[in-house]
């Protein structure tokens, strides 16, 4: 196990008819902005509950955040933040709202071309305004945790930070507010999770006994509550136990100690900020191509998969089992109705592999976690896709 | 799963080599109280690491806390931290001192008798002293807690608190210093660590799939890494493992929405205070006794243990499935070295049924997480044990 150091100070409250605990988080002195996505709350109840909750509270709003939350949108809110002297940022919605409001408060209180801190990955904030939030699609884990991913219109970019002055002060589930979610999004969400967990899980080994456990644990019981949940949308205890996957998926907990990947994830924003798939469309159509791509380094943990979720016979030769994983995987991708090839989305691969390894190749950046994925590895990633 | 609420703010630093960084985690201008045990940190060099690393702070030394820290022996220290005017404290060594710490952290602030403390079960706690800690056994979970046992030599009595002001501002694990552990307490922390596990897991069934997933996945570490650490005391990768799995077994995250049992630990306590044998012993010999007596209102939890830990069939009846479990742990016990019936310990089981029974009649104290577990059912499994 490598050495970590580990601190969230996040007050999580999870359950059923939670919502209205939101008024005894922020003090009543606080002005709050209020900031969600595209009125999805107004339809589904949340923002009636949160306004009732917050009726002794100033409470301004900031509605329009998209899905891949817009720089050039969040800017907006910043003026406001600045002009209002607001002091308490409340996200209603899904990650992206979350994400989006955590770029708020860090670009409100940033000396400098807010831009910067996605440049520098969030190195460079020294304070942000404090946040909360009720959120209300599992999938991005960002209730849990200090990263935020951002994208710019302008440059067609989506790049990540981390910063511990963006961890929320509290963060409110109630998996109710998920039985209205279209299915394309709880799909979306689903696949998220798993890929977080992957991230997380399939790299080389370091011995974490433990950490496997629980990241295989959570992605058997994913892929067992994804099925109900789709059958019965309306299904709490499905709902919820595919809520705190998601949180449990990157609140840290389960990889601490542990070597982590992200190149499907880096390799997913571009294709997300080129082309505009969805993220957990971009995710189903990298994952497996990079484990093929690195299937040596990642063997030892494909293989221990194969036998711990798909059930295969641990007599197998190592590599048959890190294929079994990558095809059953795949096959999971598939069966949640999530298309798992470049030309599903009408994506030129050849065309994307070029650009995408050169926006790399101008970077200087090699992914995984072995820093061995070259820009022509990519490509090759891609043109596989 | 039921609803729940979560916050825990310790800034956990884990892995080799790590003890010298508590310099940076308290203040130059506090002055602190340095809480230890019968002397073992000066044999294991921990005691001049730490004052190394702290030699430009002002340390004043409390030692001597014994193994279940006695309210007699913590109301010393809280003199001297009236009396110095201390406003830090560090404890360094296992869970005793470091529960010991907790308390005389919350007895300094606290107006009235302290031990009111432990009635009230930490309710009326409004301030403590700050702490911190270096721990060097892995058993309590303590270090990521807010808990703290303590014992009364005048009354015979160890009872529990739990307060939010006493979790740790910061808890340093350094595998190292488990090395040279005596073998009893290595064994008795692998004890504690696969208890609390249970006493979160085996209840009645609440629909916590990835809760479930990861308590029998600490359970399933957790046999397999004592085996190596008994064979080699020395294995860094080991020690480091089951400590993780020590931590774990108690910071909360595993059993977050489920319900809880804490039945053998009440027993348990109650076994120590009055005959003095550890807190681990205790515990190896009550557990399977619960189980065995409250086996219907257990029975899917120990089925579903029995086929994912100990590999049983499950065509088989949970009936039987539930036994195998019941019959397994208590071998696993057994194969630590550690004895599972109380006249192993030399004591009567006639008059440990009839004292104990009687004391939780006296405090109308009913057990577990039916609360059905009533002084005759105590009675009963005392007999048993």
């Amino acid at each position: 196990m490598n050495n970590f150091e580990f601190q969230a100070p996040t007050k999580l409250i999870f359950g059923a008819d939670t919502i209205s605990k939101v008024k005894d988080e922020i003090p009543k002195d606080k002005k709050i902005l209020m900031t969600y996505g595209g009125g999805s709350i107004r339809k589904n109840g949340v923002y009636k509950q949160v306004m009732e909750a917050l009726s002794e509270h100033t409470v301004l709003e900031f509605g329009g955040i998209e899905p891949n939350p817009k720089f050039e949108t969040l800017m907006q809110a910043v003026e406001i933040v600045k002009k209002e002297n607001i002091d308490f940022l409340l996200s209603v919605g899904g990650g992206s709202t979350l994400d989006g409001t955590k770029f708020i408060a860090a670009a409100a209180k940033y000396e400098g071309d807010p831009w910067e801190i996605l440049l520098n990955g969030g190195a460079k904030i020294k304070d942000a305004i404090p946040l909360g939030d009720i959120i209300t699609l599992p999938a991005t884990g960002s209730e849990m945790n200090n990263g935020a991913v951002i994208s710019k219109l302008e440059t067609k970019e989506k790049l990540a930070f981390h910063s511990n002055f963006i961890y929320p002060k509290f963060s409110i589930i109630d998996p109710k507010t998920t039985f209205s979610l279209p299915e394309k999004q709880t799909v979306n969400g689903i696949v998220d999770t798993f890929v977080h967990t992957m991230e997380q899980y399939a790299t080389y080994d370091v011995n974490t006994p433990l950490q496997d456990e629980w990241m295989l644990g959570l992605i058997k019981t994913l892929m067992t509550e994804a099925k109900k949940v789709l059958h019965n949308p309306n299904d709490y205890e499905a709902r919820a136990n595919v809520f705190w996957c998601a949180t449990c998926g990157l609140n840290y907990w389960m990889s601490l100690g542990c070597v982590q990947d992200w190149s499907t994830h880096m390799i997913g924003h571009e294709l997300t900020a080129l082309y505009g798939i969805d993220h957990g469309e971009s995710l189903a159509v990298v994952l497996t191509r990079v484990w093929k791509n690195r299937k040596n380094d990642k063997m030892n943990k494909l293989a221990k998969m194969a036998v711990e979720v798909f059930g295969a016979n641990d007599f197998l030769p190592k590599n048959i089992l890190a294929d079994i994983t990558i095809k059953k995987t795949k096959k999971f991708f598939e069966s949640l109705g999530r298309r798992t090839k470049l030309s599903d989305y009408g994506i030129d691969k050849i065309e994307a592999a070029k650009l995408i390894s050169e926006r790399f190749k101008e970077r200087n950046c090699t992914l995984g976690e072995k820093s061995n994925i070259t820009p022509d590895e990519v490509y090759k990633i891609l043109m596989d896709c």
